[in-house]
């Protein structure tokens, strides 16, 4: 199996300014692909540091992966390094600076002369063209190890992966193709799933766990001797055990207890439902903020399905914008059951839109009452048939009570569908 | 300067499991404390990889600090690792053993045998208490580097190094502190800022570039011998040529430029202003959908300075709830100047706020025409002095699109308070 290791370059993340969530990303990718990753090493923007890793890591493993040092500035010294370490000096690609001079002149600008270094890649290396950034990443061979060198912007590293690298990768160390069965989870946390799950143990099938907040997901990982039937039992019973948690299956196409299998994202499956069925949505929304309104148009087409929201962060908004009655709120206060409805139902009649969302809620550090601590949340979704309401007590801080409601909500909403 | 390492060990974080936050905290930590933090190494469960990394490290580094691999079980191999690369075999810690089982009884539990192996330290080494969890910590001294391990749980870890590993590392390793003047500028891009400030060579002056989208940070570094004139020169020389693009300085405290030295993120900035003024806002998102009331709300007391967002995805609700007139969407279409004035203006008059924010766009992929491609933006801005207007056109895919829209609209907010 070939060995890979990682590299990260760049002072804001060896200095800890920032956490390396892409050694993390690619790791996680590169380890669903089969290959057996065995090493992350993080260096600053020192041309020596970086001259040595190459030189260590290009002997001893097969491939690696490596993020940031590619912009425009003297401490971006991803090229120079391979350039010295492998005896490849950077010469100018014309495609590179072509491509460079384009993005600019797209945006309406002159490109600063300092991004022509972008263009210059370590000779006889290969371009990875970046449709979602300004630099070019590139592939280098080594004695032993194949270096492909990215973007450290998360955004640009991810697309460039996934459109570019991944496909290369599959071909250059072809490893036996396993199978992959995830079920997508939202409203459980990792360790209730694990011990819902209990001790896995099963010949040719690894079990893994995978946070992405809101959702966890439960990976089924066969080798290629697992057979069709022993893949249909290990997971017709898994999918049996977090049934209750999944909103979608990727991986797998055959019935299932009657879960969804098209995959993507808790927002995709939902879009994907109201879309098909001609529905439309609207939102009213004071503790989450515009944070439901913006999971669902981050979504491309949303307006085929999303009408509109109103974040009615004040009273006098709730009032004047949903018609939610001044005696309810002054009886039950903003944060209750009777204000989630009249929030969901006054924006859905106001809107014309088949369902409507409300949420109303303490996110905190502020705000809390002896009887409304931080976390008290009320979402309520109003739809033809009549108002569904929940009294959620959420954990954590206001980020995360935050989050935690806008998956609540869409939850309560991808039921009804 | 003392240079430092960090290793991080097991398998969950090697394969991308788990994001490992502890090397950026530590790191942090150990930055600001003034030492020379040059390599962080993520390995996984691996016993010859760990000895490997030790010997490499104590080689090299004057201390390394070790997180993970502390457990009871047989993949936690970290002492196993110490006692081989530096021939100390474990020997029973009577006084670790003697806690461990003081904690069970404590819990009201026998401890469970497996256990001891968690009392079993490197011969020589020093034990470091953890009064927050199972797992005693030690610190070993290899013939370069001092090595300090401590658990892979975040929460004890931390702990444990503000109380016990700090003041030790200060004691042994004694570090004049480095001062740290940050310049927060928005709206521009690394490059630009870097083609500005040029070449810099100062002594006793670091200068390094972090972007923290959409924000782009220079960071001035100061060694400790940098004198108080040097660095006033240099902050003031830097801050002049990137003065347009600064919304606020952090480590500085002497007036410079008329700029804000309150420091924080830029919503942080603009919502401290309104609130200083008692002044309160309103936004209208076309495009943003959601994105600028959720970057307000996001800061714990915005109700205070936050109305109300009303996100008019579609033309009915642009009309019907910003009064939006039918005429001018028919005339200049939704993503115009006309329209984002009339958005700004309305959301402000209904809203009685005394600024509105109105913005309207195509942010892509879909609905773009010859003549309005993807990332045309129009901002609109309504004061109690009347409305200003910007047109963009934003490089990028959806994502990006609506997050410079976000960035831009609150930047023309900041302009004007």
């Amino acid at each position: 199996m070939p060995t890979v290791e990682i590299l990260s370059q760049g002072d804001e993340v060896v200095t800890g300014q920032t956490v390396d969530t892409n050694a993390a990303w690619l790791a996680a990718q590169l380890t669903e692909l089969g290959y057996d990753v065995v090493r992350h090493t993080t260096v600053g923007d020192r041309i020596d540091d970086l001259v040595g890793l190459f030189l260590e890591i290009g002997e001893r493993a097969d491939m690696c992966l490596c993020t940031g040092g590619l912009g425009p500035t003297d401490d971006d010294l991803t090229a120079p390094a391979v350039a010295r370490a492998f005896d490849c000096p950077l010469v100018l690609d014309e495609q590179a600076l072509a491509d460079l001079i384009g993005k600019y002149e797209r945006a309406g600008r002159r490109m600063p002369e300092v991004n022509r270094r972008q263009a210059h890649l370590p000779r006889g290396s290969e371009r990875i063209d970046n449709d979602w950034g300004t630099a070019p990443g590139f592939a280098v061979q080594s004695p032993r190890a194949w270096f492909v060198c990215l973007p450290g912007v998360p955004r640009e590293m991810k697309k460039m992966f996934d459109a570019r690298v991944r496909p290369r990768l599959q071909e250059r160390f072809p490893v036996p193709p396993a199978r992959l069965v995830t079920l997508r989870t939202i409203g459980v946390g990792e360790s209730n799933l694990q011990e819902v799950i209990g001790r896995f143990e099963e010949p040719d099938v690894v079990l893994s766990y995978r946070t992405m907040l809101p959702e966890n997901h439960v990976k089924l990982r066969f080798g290629p001797e697992a057979s069709a039937e022993h893949i249909r039992q290990v997971v017709e019973r898994i999918a049996n055990q977090v049934q209750r948690w999944v909103f979608t299956v990727e991986g797998y196409d055959e019935p299932l207890l009657g879960l969804d299998l098209g995959g993507g994202s808790h927002t995709e499956v939902i879009a994907r439902r109201l879309a098909a069925a001609g529905h439309t949505l609207a939102v009213a929304e004071s503790c989450t903020g515009g944070r439901i309104a913006a999971a669902c148009t981050a979504l491309p087409g949303a307006s085929t399905w999303f009408l509109e929201g109103r974040i009615t962060y004040s009273n006098a908004a709730k009032v004047a914008q949903l018609g939610v009655e001044p005696a309810a709120l002054e009886a039950h206060g903003a944060v209750s059951e009777p204000i989630a409805r009249q929030m969901a139902e006054g924006v859905r009649s106001r809107s014309g839109a088949t369902f409507g969302i409300g949420v109303t809620g303490i996110a905190g550090p502020g705000g809390a009452t002896a009887d409304k601590p931080v976390g008290t949340v009320h979402i309520a979704l109003s739809t033809p048939e009549g108002t569904q309401h929940r009294a959620l007590r959420l954990p954590g801080d206001r980020e995360r009570v935050q989050r935690l409601a806008v998956a609540s909500a869409l939850e309560l909403l991808r039921r009804t569908l």
